[in-house]
């Protein structure tokens, strides 16, 4: 079973600033994780049309998945679909199915105003994702998902997006505790990646509490090995 | 005065997993931000050495100053200083000073094993960034700010840094909370960012506790202009 990449995009000027922490990554992170898709590369850009194009232009030929989050809101900072647009060289047309839900959500036609009507316009040929929270859809043109960047919704987005995606293979991943510095275990994690270059060996160091620990993280597809260099890392660090 | 800019490259396999929250990228924006650097792009990356030599090729042309964070630990995954070295296409060698250092924090030379000695190798050139959480320090070579990843040790090092940091014009910043969906206030903001280019102005939605409350955020430099254009808003939104 072959890997899968992806790629992912957070537009906007407020993580940029430190205003806000971003939690997309993560949750993106995790749930791609899950189903064998590799995150390989996230990249965070103001809301800057240009810069948008350039970055999608960049990722979707480079991963078999992009993601975007962030700026598809009715307000005139909100310029995502508008940039993707450009950069697959289609227009932004009102989608019918996204106007009649919001129209459905805003109950009538007649409470569509400007900022509502604009969360319908989307780049021609993409198909909308649902959005449970808040009615106004994200897109998916060629490779590229279009979600929104306030985190609920983006979940419940990116809940209607994973059963679409094919899985790769799905690393497992196993994590010991150790209470020790680092640097008493360094030479032990090298010797055991060398002898096990079919996994990768990570070392996280923490300090808790007054007290140094390092959580060691396995991964690699293949169950009963990861388990075996589990074992061997236990018995010479106990 | 001019404005000053920055990228910040994030360098960890565990951020791209969804192991490890990133909060190093908000303490960063944020005490740039104080001093007047405008954080322009974060690139989230694996510790992989081509790709660190990679993007920090690209991000030392870029910005004026630029920051990495994680991968200078004792480890075998820890790739960074290797990668910048290779970067800059200077040796790493032991440095003096990040040796006595760690001598002297390990109570002995007899106490530095591989793991440690390697935090001791620094790209020939470079000066040290002091550690005042764990003594390992970081080093600046050229525009580039090598850190740690572990969040205290990160700001530790982010403390000694930021003094040597020429600033920027200081963006002034007001928020307003208002308790309406976005899309009621679009216009008044699209009208407002049209008859202000010299601010920029953000809206931000949250769903708190069933109610709908957007963050409008002003920046700019003119404290003055600022706080008119906050009350006008806030006239027209009460």
């Amino acid at each position: 079973m072959s890997t899968k990449t992806a790629g992912l995009i957070i537009i906007g000027d407020e993580i940029l600033s430190g205003r806000t922490l971003d939690k997309n990554t993560q949750t993106i992170a995790t749930r791609l994780s899950e189903i064998g898709i590799q995150l390989r590369q996230v990249q965070i850009i103001p809301d800057v049309i240009d810069t948008i194009i350039e970055t999608v232009k960049h990722f979707s030929p480079a991963y078999d998945y992009v993601f975007t989050t962030g700026g598809i809101g009715p307000t005139h900072d909100d310029k995502t679909a508008e940039a993707i647009a450009k950069a697959f060289h289609v227009d932004l047309v009102k989608h019918p199915d996204a106007y009649a839900t919001l129209v459905d959500h805003y109950e009538g036609e007649e409470n569509l105003n400007e900022g509502r009507i604009k969360m319908t316009m989307i780049p021609n040929g993409a198909t909308l994702i649902d959005n449970p929270v808040s009615a106004a859809p994200g897109f998916k043109i060629q490779n590229v998902h279009v979600m929104a960047g306030v985190p609920n919704i983006m979940k419940g987005m990116l809940d209607n997006v994973i059963p679409t995606l094919e899985g790769g293979e799905i690393i497992k991943t196993r994590s010991i505790i150790v209470h020790k510095k680092e640097s008493e275990i360094a030479a032990l994690l090298q010797k055991t990646q060398e002898d096990y270059p079919q996994v990768d060996i990570g070392s996280y160091p923490r300090y808790v509490e007054g007290r140094h620990e390092v959580s060691i993280v396995i991964r690699g597809a293949d169950e009963g090995l990861i388990e075996s260099i589990e074992k061997r890392i236990r018995d010479k660090t106990n």
